[in-house]
Order: C-alpha cells, then structure tokens, then sequence
C-alpha cells in the first residue's frame, strides 16, 4: 500500500495491536513486519506514537553528489539579486517557495495573537523602555532551559538577544574575527550567512559538503591546512550541523566531535547556526556543538523564525568568552530587541504549549518534504537530483546540466512561481543549475506549480 | 506672580478675555502686557491655545560656553563603561535619569495596549511573514505624510524601516562611508552616533558648538579644510540640527541653509539625527535639512522612540540616492524589523490622535525641563551652568571644575540616582566635569535626588 501510494509521506499506520486484531496475526508479527519496513526505509517510528511512512518511502530521485566548491576564499555578490527578489513577495497570487519561510498553519499564530493582548497590558514597560540590551530575562530563561534538550547547559546569562538569527550571525562574526578574515563556510550555504560575512568584511572559503552528513571534515582540514601555509588562517568556521540550509544535512555526533578536534587544532573559532535544530523529523533532537567536550568554545545562533514567528524577529547568540563583547556590539547596533515579541513568546513557550506545536509541525513538515520530493520525481526530468533532507523544510534540487537556474527563476516568476536560483548559495560561480525549494507546505496549487515548474525544466534542458 | 513662583514653568495664564474681565483694563492692555512678559523671557505665546509661563523665566543659571573640542579625529572608547551603565537599569527603586527615555505618561501606553490586540487579530501575516526588508508600506505612508511638517517633500518608496534610529545611522554610515574615514560631529555628541561610527571602522571629529545655536559652521569649514590639507578629507557629517542631544540646540534655518552649502563645497554627506525634532517646546516644527535647497543630498535618520514608544524600536531612514544600497544593508544586517510594532504606529499615525499626545508631550518636556533647571539652580553650587534647550527633555550641565562626574556617577549610584558621566559625550577626553540628566519627568522623589545630588557635588567641589 506505501509503494502504490495509498500511504504517504507522514501517515500513519494502524497500529501494531489494530492491525494484529484486524489481519488476525500476533502482535510478535505485526512488529517484525514492520520492523522489516523499517530496514527497507520505507517506514520509522516516533516514540510513544507509532509507525509513520518515511518521507522518501515512494519517490527515490537520486541525490546531488558531494559539491566540489572553489578553493579560495571569495566574497558574496548576489546582494543585487536577493534584492530584487524581496521586492516581488507582495506580489497577489505569487507561489511562494523561494524564501525560507514555515508554514504558517504550523505555527502557533492565534495563541500569540491571544497572549499579546495580555502581555500588551500587563507590561506597559514593554513599550515605554528600551528593555536591556541582551534582552528579557523571561526569555533568556527558557532559551536556557531549552538548550538542555540540545544536549547544552547554558546560563541565563550566557544569552543576548537579537533580531532574529541573521543579527546573532553578523554579531559573532564581527566579535570573532578581525577584517579581511576568512570563513569557512559549508558548500552550498544559506545566502544569509554569505551576507553577514560580506558584511563583516570578510570572505568566505567554501568548503566540500556530503548531501546527508555535513561538511566534510577532510576537505575542511585541508582547507585550513592549505589556508595557513599561505599566510591567511582561516579565522572562524561557520556551520549548521543540524539541518543544513540548503540541504537539510545532520552531522553525526561523531562527526562533531572530529569538528570541533580540527576547530581547536587549527585554532579555527565555531560559529554554529542551529535555526532549524528542533524541525528533526525523526528520532531526538540532534545535539548543538557545545554539548560536546570542547563545545564551550563555540558560539552558537539560533532564532523562533522557524518554529514561532519570523515577524517577531527573536533570535539570539550564545557566545562563551565573546558575550560581553558581543553585548556592547549588539547596543552599538541597534541598542536593544524589541520586548513585546520577546515576553509573548517567553509566555508562550512557559505556559502555552510549544512542544505540542513542534511535533505537529515535525510531522508536517517530514510529510510535506516527502510530498515535493515525491512530485519533483513526477514532474521533472529524469537526470534531476533531489536532497533526502532529514529535518528542515527545504529541498536542494540538481537540473540537467545545461538548465540555467536564474532563467527559470524568471520563466517561473513570470507564471507567478517564485523559487530560489542556485548560485544564491555560493560567493563563487557555482550552482547554476540548483535551484532551492520551500517544501514546508502541500497543497493541491503547488502541486500544480511543481509540475508547471517541471515542464519549464523540460522544455530548457 | 511668575518671578514668585506661583506660576511656574509651563503652566497656562489667564487668557486675554478672562484677564482684562478680572482686572478691568481693556483687552489691547493686557496684550500689551503680555507682550512685555514675552519680551523679557518670562513668558511665551502657544498659537490657538494662550500664554505660558517659559521654562526657564525662574531659573537662570548661566550657560555653558561653547565646547572646544580636540581637533583631531578619535575613536569611542566608553563602550564598557556605557555596558556597565546599561546593567544597572533593572536596580529597584532606582531613580532614572541618566538615559534618554521619554516620560512613559506622556506616551500613547493604553491606546497602544488596545491597538496592539487589534492589528494581531487582523494581521496574522505580521506574525509569519519577515515581512518586506524596507518595512511595511502603511508605517512608510504615514512617515512620508508627517515629514511634511519638517518641510520636506517623501516618497514612502524612499523611507527604509530600521530597529530605531540607531540602526538608521549604522546603515547611513556605513553606506556613504569608506572604512577608515572621518566623520565631523557636534561637541558635546550623543553617544550612539559615537558608537555608530567606531562600529563602522569610522573616526570622530568632533567640532565646536554652540550651546542654544548648534554646529558652529566656522569651526565646521576649518575642520574641514583642514582635514583635506592633511589628506584625510572628511566624509559625512553627522549633525542633529533640531534639539541635540544633550545639548537642546538648535539651528536657525538661515545656519542650515549655509551648513548644506558648505557640506556641497567640501564634497561632504550630511547625515541628520532628527529623533526630537517632534519635541520643541514653542513654536512651528522645524525643519530637517531636506527640506532646504541643497537638501535632497542629505540623510535623514529617525524613530519613534522618543514620541510613541522605545519598546517598538521602529525608526527609519531617508536616503537619496543611497537608498538602495541601504536596503541591501538592511537586509544583510536584520532581514527586516518586527511587523507588528510597524502596524501598529502606523495605525496610531492614521487613527489614533497622535498629534494630541505630541502637543501635551511637548507643553510637558517644556514644563519638566523648566523645573528641573530651576532646581538645580536651587541646589548645585552657582559655578553650575546649565543648558536651555528648546526642545527635547535633555539637561546638559557643567558642574564646577574639579568636580569629577565619574565619580559623581559612582556616588550618586550607590544612593541610586542614575545619571550620566560627560566623558560619554565625546571620542576624546572632554567633559568630565559635566553630566548629562533626562528632565522629561518631574516629581517630589526627583527633585529630593535633585537635592541630593546638589549636595555631593557641593561636597566634591
């Protein structure tokens, strides 16, 4: 039933005592049956939940190789693209899969909605101050005793907030590196951390990435290797170990520790972005690196855009022996956060429910991923390679060879299809023929989007 | 009755009608008296509304002269000082008076409240959108609608939404300046235009000015040429023209006018902090710099934080032809500003009587200023010089010569009134026997830490 898709991504199947009862089979069979879908990957189960399908269970495009970015340092150009394209998201009937915005039925907007007007009038100080510049304490608590279940044990104190993660990123980099640096950075990579560190004055170095584990280590010791036998060190590492943005990658605990062996042997500063760190679609919350042995010596970025409010502009950085640097940075550049959308969401994530809304909105988002997947392996041409990302919302997807990405960005947006052009994710030339999708939402529209934008690729390739 | 203090700073007189009924001279006597008041500084005009007692008709403590600066360019450096300023803030019982907060009973608190409730219910996309990088379309609307009260003529297509005016200044500076450059800048000077600019790997000039006048351009057009011999031409100057903070100065039109014609002369970008030109205390708004010949060349920085609300951190920037590159900054910097506190100014803007609150704010700050100037003629030692601004709610006062203010800030703290040492006004070593105090409100408890603070520095001095 999962292979003739009456079943898809993210369902559930009955359960192990139903489905013994109803076929008639002990309960000892029904689990090895399923524990035998599971080997084949086509199902998982979810803690005290049951068996759900795998996001990928029906739709097997293969995936985009390990990227072969260039090897020297270069400097983000695309602000004049990215520019143009935050002036077409108003546009009526637009299609939107380009930005990486949540699913708004997945976030918790009436109770925000319910508890601003509380909050509104509980703490007019929230509007007549300036709030202290590493934000509310409220908040800085729960940012606190949420980072437990990333395996991290930080202090109140520890935490400044900013406007959302892009500030904590510019911040960090700004405390941490001197100008005319270099970064290295995971290949391909979120524009906006391509920004900040254009905008730090720095370059980024782009490092080879494995499509489902992260950056390779071997390419990124290398790298610095090579980078301090030239004379200019690499400064500062900035990476996403869990669910990389563009390709949903999660690196292994393993893994981690060997980065953050490398990050001190070569004196390279961690500069982790763990925005989409609680949108796993399987099994625990993957941990941050500062849960590791070593890990106090990193900073780490995260932001409520994904998972709460992107309006909100919450986010902050949790910066070790660089916060009081960092705090006096964060004052000098926009004094302090607004506090309204910070004491709503301290509320809300106190009192009202927020677990609840991230496993519907995991589920969701692991069905919805599936589902795109699954439609990009319908509609687009045969040689197109698309990510199994496992948490996050976006797919990293690789066109024929010959398609150029940013003519069909334009034939898309001209349909009203708005996507994001591959070489938005690299300072180089790179990705011309990758575009990046927003797969946080399924509907019956964006199928029909999929498979107009799968007929463009047709016709170009 | 005024010099007898039984009118006091601010308070109305009788009318004209109700004066010549009561004392039984004819109506073109009493004008003629008031008129004689108005002469001699004691009393002022408010058009539709009557005669007012001035804020400094019973107080006249001298002046301070004009400042001399160092004529050399220097770098902020009471970063951490200010850091350690900003944890005190949360300190029971502490009596404000050291940072720039308007009276939170002369802002729009309730109404706020009420409209905040709304614009959540019937805007759930300021909730899950970033919402656009320049900021949203009705809060640009309604700026470009008010600017013409300063007299200058904007497209909301040219307004960029920042996180209040500080935002707005780094993204100016950044813009129009080139790492390394110098900035001309008043004397005394606001400290976050001096963070503003060592943020942008930038120097401060800072130039003599006037204590009632502004700028002085003389000193200006030295400073200038005299930087272009040395071949460190200045790039920006940085100038608050309407109510500076913590001077209170203002320039005449006939200075602004000169001071665009010597910045055109000398290739220089004029950047105007306009974050209290909303607060004079009599008399038409005046203008910012665009609004004069010329001034289509400048930038205007500003926000709402002094009039509506700090909490919101919505200010913004007018930038001519350094628009866009501004919006590309933003985005690198923050993505954009939190949507609902935008949504709801702007509907306080089109809806809310906002010019009522402004009308009573500024017969308060005139009022409070009055008073507060007034007793510190009563309780510092008569070698205190006070300002008197004519608009804002800033006193900005030389205590006798020995008097150190650091130390002043260390006592006072520790009987916790809050004030702020002078040496946080300037790049370089001046002003440390003076303090700056926010006279927006006025109270019994303030005017004993008025007396209390009178009597360490007769202790000190």
């Amino acid at each position: 039933m999962i292979l003739d898709k009456v079943y898809r991504p993210g369902d559930r199947l009955p359960s192990v005592r139903d489905l013994s009862r109803q076929s008639g089979v002990s309960i000892t069979t029904v689990l090895d049956a399923y524990r035998l879908l599971e080997d084949s990957g086509l199902i998982h189960p979810r803690p005290q939940s049951g068996y759900y399908v795998h996001a990928y269970a029906n739709s097997k495009p293969a995936e985009p190789m390990r990227s072969t970015p260039a090897t020297s340092p270069a400097s983000f150009t695309r602000d004049e693209m990215l520019q143009s394209m935050t002036h077409e998201i108003d546009r009526p009937g637009l299609i939107e899969l380009a930005f990486a915005n949540p699913n708004p039925d997945l976030l918790p907007l009436a109770k925000l909605a319910r508890l601003i007007s509380t909050v509104a009038k509980e703490h007019p100080e929230a509007s007549y101050g300036y709030g202290p510049p590493s934000g509310h304490r409220a908040i800085r608590e729960q940012i606190a005793q949420r980072s437990f279940s990333a395996g991290a044990v930080i202090s109140p104190d520890e935490v400044v907030i900013t406007m959302g993660c892009q500030e904590a990123m510019c911040l960090a980099l700004r405390a941490v590196c001197k100008p005319g640096g270099v970064v290295a950075v995971e290949s391909p990579c979120h524009y906006g951390v391509l920004q900040a560190i254009h905008l730090a004055g720095l370059r980024s170095l782009e490092i080879v990435t494995r499509t489902r584990e992260g950056i390779c280590l071997i390419a990124l010791e290398e790298a610095l290797a090579d980078q301090e036998k030239q004379g200019a060190p690499v400064e500062a590492c900035m990476v996403s170990p869990n669910f990389q943005n563009p390709l949903g990658s999660c690196m292994s605990d393993d893994d981690k520790r060997q980065l953050i062996a490398i990050a001190l042997k070569h004196n390279v500063v961690l500069i982790e972005d763990d925005v989409y760190g609680d949108l796993g679609f399987e099994g625990n919350r993957p941990r941050v690196l500062r849960a590791f042995e070593g890990g106090e010596e990193t900073l780490v970025c995260s932001s409520f855009s994904k998972t709460i409010a992107p309006g909100y502009r919450v986010g902050w950085v949790v910066a070790g022996k660089w916060h009081s640097h960092i705090e006096r940075l964060k004052h000098s550049f926009t004094i302090s956060a607004p506090s309204l959308p910070q004491l709503v969401i301290a509320e809300l994530l106190t009192n009202g429910g927020y677990d609840q809304y991230l496993r519907r909105a995991r589920k969701a988002y692991c069905s919805n991923v599936g589902r795109m997947s699954e439609a990009i392996a319908r509609y687009f041409p045969p040689e197109t390679r698309v990510t199994r990302p496992s948490g996050g919302y976006m797919l990293w997807v690789q066109l024929p060879e010959h398609v150029d990405s940013v003519e069909l960005y334009a034939r898309a947006l001209a349909q009203n299809i708005f996507i994001s052009p591959g070489l938005l994710f690299s300072a180089g030339e790179g990705y011309r023929n990758f575009i990046r999708l927003t797969a946080g939402r399924w509907s019956p529209e964006i199928e029909a989007a999929i498979a107009r934008l799968g007929r463009m690729v047709q016709q170009m390739s």
